[in-house]
């Protein structure tokens, strides 16, 4: 299975002043894709909490995407952080250079403030994946230094890609970086509801569970209306025929 | 510093179909204790997940709160990974049992269905948490087995409070746990908005931030509305004093 990591980068969503708008709208990018989203962290904009969880992180999945962290201030350390973590050296990457300098007329590198440069980084083993929509912020992608695996063609290794926390920048970011990913074989997905509560569902699922070892079932209540019940169960796999069958099953669960 | 990590648990999350509403709720709740929210994970319904997870997160701070995988169904698994990733027996809760042959009319035990006897279970060393809302609901509070700490009066140890996934369960359970910590020195919050680019306020903040050693500051661009930018610095202390101080400073900040 095609597997990824997203670790959100930031202390306005640790302490709730922010609302994360990352996490559903990855999972359903990659989900699209056929790459499934195993495990989500969310740490704060210190550098060695950040290195921290990249280390950790690294090498367990096929891709691992951080957003946030990265802006011209002093709480932006995303990239001072990534270079902490894998002992690599920080360049200014030349055609983000170029962009900052179109942006802002001027002929020369030494024109730009030292905030614009520091936007231009990225460790030197990383490539930079534009976007169309803000051509000064593009996404660093980098095959992180674990396991000895240092080439894009190993699949062992973590594919990490930097993405911004700023929303429009991020779905802007990881749309360019969408068509780069390998594709894995899609979760289809179907949902039956049944007028019960969940209680009820629970004895005939696990013999439905038992009966389709080629599909996962989910059981998920649903808040009352007018103090009807309400539960829905989920069966999702990547084989269509085996999920066919399954569903049919789960239609005639409560017909016992 | 009083700090707490969750762990929210569910494929319904990581899968997109569900989005989550944990995160804030508990950054807002505890942040008001005084307790900082250090990090969160959101990891699958698989039991060696939510094991790994209990593991990794046991003993990092003070307090660990999971959300979900708690139910009657096969795939409410966090009460087995918690038994699994310590090595904790499971015995069925006495006051819960009761709870159930109340809502269910019944005068034993034995006339309980499996499910329902399946949702009363907690470790053997654990206490269970009750709320108003839903006798049959209770949290499970539990000090974690690791570094030999085995008591609540061992602050450094980390306390474990399993709650519930569904939402309103959830919010109950955790106002019922909040009477139950200790509160630590409530982060004052105060933000400031200039009409400028980020990179505007980048060089004279840094220069202030150098200035409030005491005070935590956070940078945040805002969506431009009407072609007009803003960027909102947020300043953060646990000394009144001193922030006082750095918004004082802050208000200052473009006047050069």
């Amino acid at each position: 299975m095609l597997r990824a990591t997203l670790l959100i980068i930031g202390d306005e969503i640790l302490s709730g002043r922010t609302r994360d708008v990352h996490l559903q709208h990855f999972a359903i990018k990659l989900g699209a894709l056929g790459i499934v989203l195993a495990e989500v962290r969310v740490v704060s904009d210190a550098p060695d909490a950040i290195a921290s969880a990249l280390r950790d992180l690294a090498g367990r999945t096929r891709y691992l995407f951080t957003t946030g962290g990265i802006g011209p201030t002093h709480d932006d350390r995303t990239v001072d952080a990534l270079a902490l973590a894998f002992g690599l050296t920080l360049v200014e990457d030349e055609e983000t250079l170029a962009a900052y300098r179109a942006s802002q007329g001027v002929a020369s590198v030494d024109e730009l403030t030292a905030e614009s440069r520091r936007m231009t980084r990225r460790p030197s083993e990383a490539v930079m994946v534009q976007n169309a929509d803000f051509p000064r912020s593009p996404a660093i992608r980098l095959v992180l230094p674990t396991g000895g695996a240092t080439s894009t063609t190993d699949t062992g290794a973590s594919e990490l890609f930097v993405l911004a926390g700023f929303p429009r920048v991020a779905v802007a970011q990881l749309d360019a970086v969408l068509p780069l990913l390998e594709t894995g074989q899609k979760v289809l997905s179907e949902t039956r509801a049944f007028p019960v509560m969940e209680s009820k569902v629970a004895a005939p699922l696990t013999q439905l569970v038992a009966r389709h070892p080629a599909v996962e079932f989910g059981s998920y209540p649903q808040e009352p209306k007018d103090g009807k019940y309400e539960t829905q169960v989920v069966a999702r796999s990547t084989d269509a025929t085996a999920l066919q069958a399954a569903v049919k099953d789960l239609e005639g669960l409560l017909d016992k």
